[in-house]
């Protein structure tokens, strides 16, 4: 094919390739069935669909709509089409105010996966008929198109829809090309070993391949990425981060793993973002700092432009708009560092598994046994999506578990018991809140709590925690609890 | 070195090769430290070590050793170790009366971890000070040992430790080394993926290697695994054993995935022991049946004798006594069909990936929502270790989870809420028991709990499940609940 010929031979420098149907937004919501399973790009809010989601969301037709996508979308779909009552069902990963009520609401039917699986669930594992793959571009021709500014699961997506719509945003950089590298694993049972020996390795292309028959349509637009906004570290973010790197200064000694170089990972959020920006702080000695995550954020370019990261893997660059800005204004130089992945292969469990990586990731609260609830307060209101949280607390080597002690000044985030389990007792080798650092590897359930409690929890509740372990303590149980009394804590 | 070189000529007839220290098995045990942390062999309760903890059982030191393994262990350890008071820290599986009443007690410290990663957690993780290693082999050499009937974390505790005593074991055939592939990964960060394209591949060797300067000493015995009881199958895993079939028999049809072979993994128990033996049933058409798990046990063998299984790759020959003669008159048979591997590439997520899996796994208990315990009852009283069943419930394409809906007459297996949770609402796809099947995959957790009651729980308890759910029901919650009225379910 004469595009795959000119996509080996250099950058692509022209956006559309070949004689393809462009056609308007309308006309393709319009080919859209009232009942499909939409499948979209986006992850980290970052290089998702804009056009046709809106252009579905004025529709005067009844939708009912599955809208799937791998990581976080922005405003197009997770305010305006779910505000337009056109999504019945969604997965996986969701955060915006709007979809939480809706979820809360059970008027959208939501199921929460992992980041890094929900591709081979759509596409082999029966969770839905996958009608039509909405993706966002930066150039397309004839069988392939380059995604911009995330991957997340749309190769997968692609290859399960029926049909295909590429959204070419002129908006976004042809240069983000430079950044992908699209490895498609086959399909199980034949499916060989992920042939990735490097986090800056590169074993894919630079686009994704389709069946050109699949394509329907494309939509131009130049409307922008509804970005990641941060707050400045606060003073507890500054106090974590500080607990953290004395965490990891010493974990540098315990082990010859992290002789030459350390792996590290970092959930997203403004938490995430000032642990990364803070890392500078850290002396690394003679070590290789490298990142291998799902989505990298502002405080990783900081330290890229300072040389202390040697390079960084993810699946998506969850940036704010001038954090975007930066990238795009820097492309090459930050390619030569930088590599996006399919969400199948950033996500892993066996790289994160080859890579030791130490991972950082946050939660809303944590239990005195070391249970992470990440998604729904008291055990029922959805917050947000598990995301890639998961496959990294899962399968890092350590795995840490960072947030503040406390949410305002009234709410402990270290209770007897959370009510949703979204990391087991199994998973986190270490808290960290501003408070300072609980390390419970080859602790019992009885001695984590009591690291935790002394460690992490604020001192407003720590008595509390104290006394509730104290008593439930007497009884012989491996994990003693009281449950009544765990849920008042609660509100309950 | 020599016995390298004999290794690679063919297969190993003598059970002592070279000058080794031969010692009894007090002398072995005088040499260990009174707090020294010993990791053993074992798992699915054959392969392990007997003579050095007998001889630390009866010890008239005052010892607080930590015990670590990676899977369960027979009685020599898990009821006569702990029975002496010898035992103050213990990892990771296990199931005996004993150890459980001291871990409920409190008087043994016990840390629950995954199959597939406590040699990583062990060797690199900081989970502990690996003193000394203590392991079952049917031949030993300078440098070099064969080991028996399972193999779980054993090269990376060998690698780990500081030191290390082999017992051993005449009775447990030579020729079990027909079995073994033992493939090690590099430490992290160098560690490549995994070359194991097919479930029967060999990619190791059929011995542990370790540095000759760790062995200690050799402790012979002709002791014999205290090897695993089932009941006979009972209506009820009759009834789970048909409505698994008919499951399968429609996924088979759902997924090309499954068109030329089918990959499965049963849990251990009396109910997996029964699942397996009751597939001959179910007709697989021109399909390769696969088995890709963590134990093998007695119902598979009547499919390899009868050919409907084509391979069998796992970490443990968890058979009975019955069942352990069978294999050793016909080990060179079996061996053309079955591999026994690390516990690390057994139960590896990535390669339960490639293998598109199909994991088969029991539990304590479910809650409506789709969490399973397995581990313990009202979210407090240890049961058993998590085993490997979380390795498998994570990374199969499709989890099932399968169980009967009552325990006795009186307690009900589906519950409103469960108070321990090993495998989150994001984990399983299939509920299985005896009244049903719920596919939930693609639900919401509202709609998991009307399927999971409708189609799994018993009779005697779907009416009050479902007046629960339809009372919490009417607040706005995403997975609603009452907590008290939960926990009074489960007595509190």
């Amino acid at each position: 094919m004469t595009d795959q010929l000119l996509l080996g031979e250099g950058p692509v420098t022209e956006r559309i390739h070949g004689d393809l149907p462009l056609v308007d937004a309308e006309t393709a919501a319009a080919h859209v069935d009232a009942d499909a399973t939409v499948l979209t790009s986006g992850f980290g809010s970052v290089g998702y669909p804009k056009e046709i989601p809106l252009a579905l969301a004025r529709s005067i037709r009844d939708l009912q709509l599955t809208v799937v996508n791998s990581g976080n979308v922005g405003e197009e779909i997770d305010v305006d089409l779910i505000k337009a009552g056109a999504v019945e069902r969604r997965f996986s990963y969701q955060s915006s105010r709007v979809a939480r009520a809706a979820t809360n609401e059970r008027e959208v039917a939501f199921s929460d996966r992992n980041a890094s699986s929900i591709g081979d669930e759509v596409q082999y594992g029966g969770m839905v008929d996958a009608d039509v793959a909405v993706v966002e571009a930066v150039a397309v021709g004839e069988g392939w198109f380059i995604p911009s500014t995330s991957l997340g699961q749309v190769p997968a997506f692609v290859e399960a829809a029926d049909e295909l719509f590429v959204e070419l945003n002129h908006c976004q950089p042809l240069e983000l090309q430079a950044l992908h590298d699209v490895y498609r694993p086959d399909a199980p049972p034949n499916r060989g070993p992920v042939p990735l020996t490097e986090p800056d390795g590169r074993i894919g292309e630079s686009y994704v391949s389709f069946d050109p028959a699949k394509l329907v349509g494309v939509v131009e637009t130049d409307r922008e990425d509804s970005t990641y906004t941060f707050r400045d570290p606060t003073d507890d973010d500054l106090a974590i981060a500080a607990n953290l790197r004395s965490f990891l200064t010493t974990e540098m000694e315990r082990s010859p793993v992290f002789d030459d170089a350390v792996h590290l990972q970092f959930g997203v959020g403004s938490l995430g973002n000032a642990l990364m920006g803070e890392l500078q702080e850290l002396d690394f000695g003679d070590r290789d700092v490298v990142y291998y995550g799902e989505l990298i954020q502002d405080g990783l370019l900081d330290m890229l432009d300072t040389g202390g990261l040697e390079c960084a893997s993810a699946t998506s660059m969850a940036l704010t708009a001038e954090g975007q800005t930066r990238l795009f204004e820097n492309i090459e130089r930050y390619a030569e560092d930088i590599v996006l992945r399919p969400a199948d292969v950033a996500n892993h469990p066996g790289l994160i598994d080859q890579f030791g990586v130490v991972g950082v990731n946050s939660a809303i609260e944590v239990d005195i046994y070391g249970n992470v609830n990440s998604t729904h307060i008291g055990g029922r209101r959805m917050i947000n999506g598990v995301g890639g949280s998961a496959d990294y607390n899962r399968n890092s080597l350590v795995s840490v578990c960072a947030l503040p002690s406390v949410h305002g000044e009234d709410v402990s985030r270290v209770v007897p018991m959370t009510f949703h389990v979204d990391h087991t007792e199994h998973d986190i080798d270490v808290f960290v809140t501003e408070q300072g650092v609980a390390d419970v590897r080859g602790c019992s359930p009885v001695e984590r709590a009591e690291r935790i409690i002394e460690h992490c929890a604020h001192p407003d509740f720590a008595p509390k925690l104290r006394s509730y372990l104290n008593d439930v303590a007497e009884d012989a149980y491996h994990i003693p609890h009281d449950v009544p009394r765990a849920a008042k804590w609660h509100g309950y």
